[in-house]
């Protein structure tokens, strides 16, 4: 297809689509003439992983590049991705003191590795709440965080294994995309708890 | 305290602090002469609830002040309280067709109300999840949810009810600072089973 059929099936300006080009996010159509190329469904599949994590995603420029650079690595392993993803997606985080995050970790028997980037985005998060006054009990957070291992045991379950780019392309979007399903939900179910303990019928 | 010390105690600069006052963010301190006043604990409380919301909330500032604007009202309850404040932070999406994320809180048996704002929240989460491709088993999404409902019945057990003030103050930070800590331990917990299904010892 030619790009202007490319830009109406995905529904991303011709213009956005120049730009990815011209950046590299996204890979050259073959040149049919001196200035028309032929687009196909891996530039539609490609356009939409972007726009997700661009998009929905939220994630700057700089790191949608990172994390597509994973995409075409045929070097590691599923697990290794993983960390590569996360990597990407958090590289623009700076450097904090993770040393209370670990332990927390290590408290719950998680397997990790010093300087995981989660375990940066960790510790700002439990710095803020601490600096914020909120008293949350220590009980409050170990039991959200066995809430988010079943939710990441049925994450890791969901990886399908038929393919490696399919396997590569779930890793990154579902890290992603769920992190909004998740915080909508339990907004959600506070309604629903809260309903419970403060009204009644 | 004068001004000069209450940017030392909270760490918050002279110039963002009088901003916040100009804005009407933080309440003016009792005047001891035409060009000082003096501030308290109540302004130090404040501050760090400022912080709180615009730093690591992410909060704009409009979003802040109507949170803020909800702390001094004293004729809801504590669950209207949670609705208002959950409107407060989310006015600024736009709205969008929540019948499918309405649907699914119907399937859980969750009590809600048309047009709450994590509806709209859920509904664009589930929109970009949708158009990116990504395959998410149905049952995956049922399941975040019960581990969601899980945070969410402890969130609103650990609301104090001894004080108003103290439960506003809860409501507010817990509903907005343990986001980032949630989704920080999903990314841990990926690493921990991640390790468990690909790697062998």
């Amino acid at each position: 297809m030619r790009i202007s059929e490319l830009s109406q099936t995905s529904g991303v300006p011709t213009a956005t689509i120049k730009y990815y080009l011209r950046e590299g996010l996204l890979h050259e159509g073959e040149l049919t003439s001196a200035t028309q190329a032929q687009y196909d469904d891996s530039h539609l599949s490609r356009l939409a992983l972007i726009r997700a994590l661009v998009g929905a995603g939220g994630l700057s420029l700089a790191a949608t590049r990172r994390v597509l650079d994973q995409l075409d690595r045929t070097d590691l392993g599923i697990h290794q991705l993983l960390g590569v993803t996360q990597d990407a997606i958090l590289a623009d985080e700076e450097p904090v003191d993770t040393t209370d995050a670990a332990e927390l970790v290590a408290d719950l028997g998680w397997t990790s590795y010093p300087q995981a980037p989660p375990l940066r985005r960790l510790a700002k998060a439990l710095t803020a709440l601490e600096a914020s006054g909120l008293e949350v009990p220590r009980a409050t957070i170990l039991a959200h965080a066995q809430a988010m291992a079943d939710v990441a045991e049925r994450d890791v379950a969901d990886i399908p294994t038929v393919s490696r780019p399919a396997a590569v392309r779930h890793v990154i979007l579902g890290s992603i995309l769920l992190e909004p399903v998740l915080l909508a939900l339990r907004q959600l179910a506070h309604i629903d708890a809260s309903a419970r303990r403060f009204t009644e019928e």
